[in-house]
């Protein structure tokens, strides 16, 4: 099969790009996809920073100005991973010049700012980079799901906690100022847990929020908590928070239904718990599976089964999903559409905290 | 030292007067205090329950009528283990006969009721039968909490789940009709989650409830779910559920606080989880204690360190904490005050969830 | 049903004879038995620990000589809580004053003391204390591997691990003389694990052990190990110490065989863990049951589902088990050719230990 | 810093060659280390098999014969990948024709041949993918011991359970013929356990095995059992199996110390549990290390605190230090020497179980 090459420009030093460059030097080691990445620009303000992501990653150029970088005529694809408030323009600009576009999530500041970009965007194919979904636990979830193995769902609930805000000295970067990033836990870690909600267990239909800051003077959320009613009928519950002390990056849903119970903790990030509750009563238990295959999902693109994988893995799988349907010319499976449900979910949760009343989605 | 003799009359006959019985022939092996317990008369509606009950644990007596005996003037102690809807005419009367009065949790059926009784209860000794607070594990996490092991809180959440509700054909047992339970998951359970809650992290200012059913018809709550403010600046999250599938009792709480994490699941009942936050960063990580002494509550009681107790010993250290500030005439352990504070959340759980809005409590 | 009183005397005043006591006290509470138990007499040398012992547990009278109370006419049971050295001839006088009696394990300090006792007491019902066999979780594992569950077994592994041993100053009970004790870790913990692995795995046929001693001077084993041939084809592997620093009471056992595995850690005394290799293999992992029913061994005893049961209520069990064939005139089951059994491979295991040499058992 | 560029001639195609290929690709991109790695030629019988791994490697060329290439003149590194029995006529030619040499564990099918490829090896760089030892918990685990967290080492056990045995119909590889791999689980399994052991708890003295076959007519051994006295005064008891029904690579191993306790488990691979002996006795607990930083091996190579890595990272890791080591001119750390040591133990476990005695290593 004759590759077509695509090369990559991407926005961006920090350590999500460092996620993303990992997953475009390694896609084509564990799918099999008709494209050749070339890792041709990078592209960010801080000279040493630049430098020294492109020697790590064997970027071929490096370049300090976006605007010249998603217009020049060698470029296929803009890969946006900078603070939030600067997605909009690039995408906007990249889309316009007619590039595939790849961003970081959470898409947007605000859900006026994503209708905009997507009107832009929906023209040309594009990646969200919402990569917890492709945990193959969560994966596994959603067949076990969409098999009714769980039955009618009654219960949903999740938590993202880290201690990132506890010490007020170090939580100085961009992740912890409006201007840059829109939203604090909310934008940062909740949306991670309502995409996953979203694509687990449908839409929701109203909700209840709480945003608090603990630390005065600060102008973002440091915890966002809200309580649903998800169009299925099923009750959610949902805590983000950078003040979750002695969890260093913990993720975790839980759902409950007429025939069995899903548990996920990324902290045992291969595993799923699956209860079935159509087993003899005493045979029902939590099974720890560790879902490296046989016939689990990815199993056939990493390594044997009981190997375990890691977060790069969901860059890459990302990437790979993307790769292969965009080559099958199939509807894009991360695309841009969710990104936009995730953000009116966030827009209801700030309109609730802010009234403190229950507001439709 | 001279033993005083107790002589009991328990009302009710089901699976909590059991635990209740046991109590009484278990608390003078483990705990010293001075009292004889005599298991006078057993008092119930059900005759075959009513023989079997007593005979089973070795009451001296039955009888059939509540009213007469309330009244018997050999009668120390009066304790209520039936449905909801009768603790307050029960209490009352004995109250009103100068007996000491041991009451099932919840306390009542209504804020309104649980007042009038506790007006009448506050002339003589008395214990609610909030037992979890007793289990070895919540009391060493209160001592962590007062030692300031975890620093200022900034999070508490818990939950309960059982799955009772999921088979409608089951569900039938007065637990399920608001004319003799008063409310369903949140007298149930989500009260003993209260309990703890205001135990360990103070007074609850206000707070944001759902009460859900999930079967058309039922009268009372499957689910109760609440945010909240507490007292002390940390935000709560509260879900109690009858559909909870895959859980038989499981209760939790975790707490993050600047210094510190808590995390207690009801399924590990004998271990509390705690994670030093000063600690050294790469030796942080949850301690799986394991609170059978030595140096933990209650470990100089019952058994040598690392051998298991379980659901039982709770009534047992909450009727032996009883009897021993009750002897040294100490302000009672497992009092009525508090009783009463934990309707008060319940009542504005009620309201919250009847108007969809904020409610103090 | 009229009910036929038992007399007990109990010999001792330990933490054994508390557990005994606790089991006279509470198995017609849990147990349906045609037997009234009476604590009439409790004996020993020390009046200080015996006065304690009969007011705890309200023993009638108090007597310093065995030889006298293991001859009275109005004494039904006699009841051994002795160091080891001590039960051969108290077992003997016992049976042959025609006593029931019930011996605490191990039955003897060497095999040919135990051959001697069992032609004694085979002429009495007799129970001896193997308690661990009783944990729900041990026989519903029998239960599954009867059933076929697991198949063909492979491979049984089993460690005992406390910490006793560790603080020299404090290791100097009679448990570490072997003139009162004849084994250490040996008798102490090895026994339970080799009584389970009897239970569960049927007989060993030849082993290969180690018997070490880490502290110069102490005349009994700190640790045991041995790897052993069972009669079925499978492979094991043992272990006790009093050096497994971190481990207050850990007993454990894994089972594969070509069907499935099991898994129980004492540490988590009510579960037990269950993997079906018949699954489809995306669904193979370990099941984590809560062995507190409903269709688990003594769930229909103690507590509802999803209720915790400990380390007393295996006392209770053994004992409920001998009331109820003892009645019902069927071979006791926790009976005296099961402890001459586990003699049987501690002394195979001190012949290896001391021959350096395969032996058979 | 100018980089050397290392030519690479890759022996195999199989599982193994790719985890080693994937390490040659990612080296460079997690480790600050002066060379370039080219992924000149993949060497292998199969064609289908050598194109389908060079494509998915990016290797430049293929090759057929092995002879050719480990004399090519432009290569500089010879990996060797294959099955056990020519790991000795590849290693000798690649270094007797000044190849810096990679070979795949175990080195030998015997310590006879061990050692004559050590002599011809000694002679260039070389090293032998040990990757467990580079697991981040294992090292950790060192780190831990060598600071005397834990004190006097009592005993050592360690697991290492597959289930590829388990299945006779697909027990049909290479590693289960003795011509091509030596050894069966030995070789594949225990030797990590063995190069771990050696690693935290130095040189096993002497020890008694069993190497056993559960399928009649296999000449390898399905399982593999030795208990041990090491230099150090401790006691180890190891075990590897192919019938570890329930686990799909589960390696184990677990410590404890006069001052402390270590368990890691590779199911939960990110992970190690210490127990600190010298904290109060109520603290004292299993702590639940992740073990992704901050202040943990590899942390500052692969991703942030709390980000999990896998299997892969471990050849990564191993190929990192090795080229650190080599372009400082140190010691290199995964050497033949330990290699060999491992190779020792091995013999000695033959040696014990054909001849059913102890023997010294």
């Amino acid at each position: 099969m004759p590759k077509q090459t695509l090369n990559i420009a991407m926005i961006g030093t920090g350590s999500i790009a460092k996620a993303h460059s990992n997953a475009f030097r390694q896609v084509t080691h564990f799918f099999n996809v008709p494209y050749d990445l070339t890792l041709k620009v990078i592209c960010g303000r801080n000279q040493t920073k630049l430098e020294s992501a492109a020697a790590q990653w064997e970027w071929h150029e490096i370049a300090t100005d976006w605007q010249v970088v998603v217009s020049r005529p060698d470029i296929d694809v803009v890969d946006i991973a900078v603070p939030n408030a600067l997605h909009a323009p690039i995408a906007i600009a990249a889309a316009q010049a007619g590039k595939i576009v790849f961003c970081e999530k959470p898409l947007a500041t605000s859900l006026a700012e994503a209708e905009i970009m997507a009107q832009a965007m929906r023209k040309v194919p594009t990646l969200v980079w919402f990569n917890y979904r492709r945990i193959p636990a969560v994966v596994f979830a959603k067949r076990l799901i969409t098999e009714g193995r769980i039955g009618q769902t009654y219960h949903y609930r999740a938590l993202y906690l880290n201690q990132s805000g506890n010490d007020p000295s170090k939580a100085t970067t961009w992740r912890y100022r409006r201007s840059e990033a829109g939203m604090g836990a909310a934008g940062d870690l909740l949306s991670h847990s309502i995409d996953a909600a979203l694509y687990l267990n449908g839409p929701i239909a109203e909700l209840m929020a709480i945003m608090h800051t603990f630390v005065p003077g600060r102008d973002v959320d440091d915890a966002t908590l809200f309580l649903a009613h998800f169009a299925n009928g099923s009750i959610g519950s949902f805590e983000a928070t950078r003040y979750g002390v002695g969890c260093r990056n913990r993720k975790t849903f839980e759902i409950n239904g007429s025939k069995g119970m899903l548990r996920f903790d990324m902290d045992e990030f291969n595993q799923l718990q699956f209860l079935d509750a159509t087993d003899p009563p005493n045979l029902q238990a939590p099974r720890n599976l560790t879902v490296t295959g046989p016939d689990h999902p990815y199993s056939e693109n990493f390594w044997k089964p009981g190997h375990i994988i890691g977060y790069e893995h969901t860059f890459i799988a990302t990437l790979g999903d993307f790769l292969g349907a965009l080559a099958r010319k199939e509807p894009l499976p991360a695309d841009l559409e969710a990104a936009v449900e995730v953000q009116k979910v966030l827009d209801a949760v700030e309109r609730s905290a802010a009234s403190r009343t229950w507001v439709k989605v």
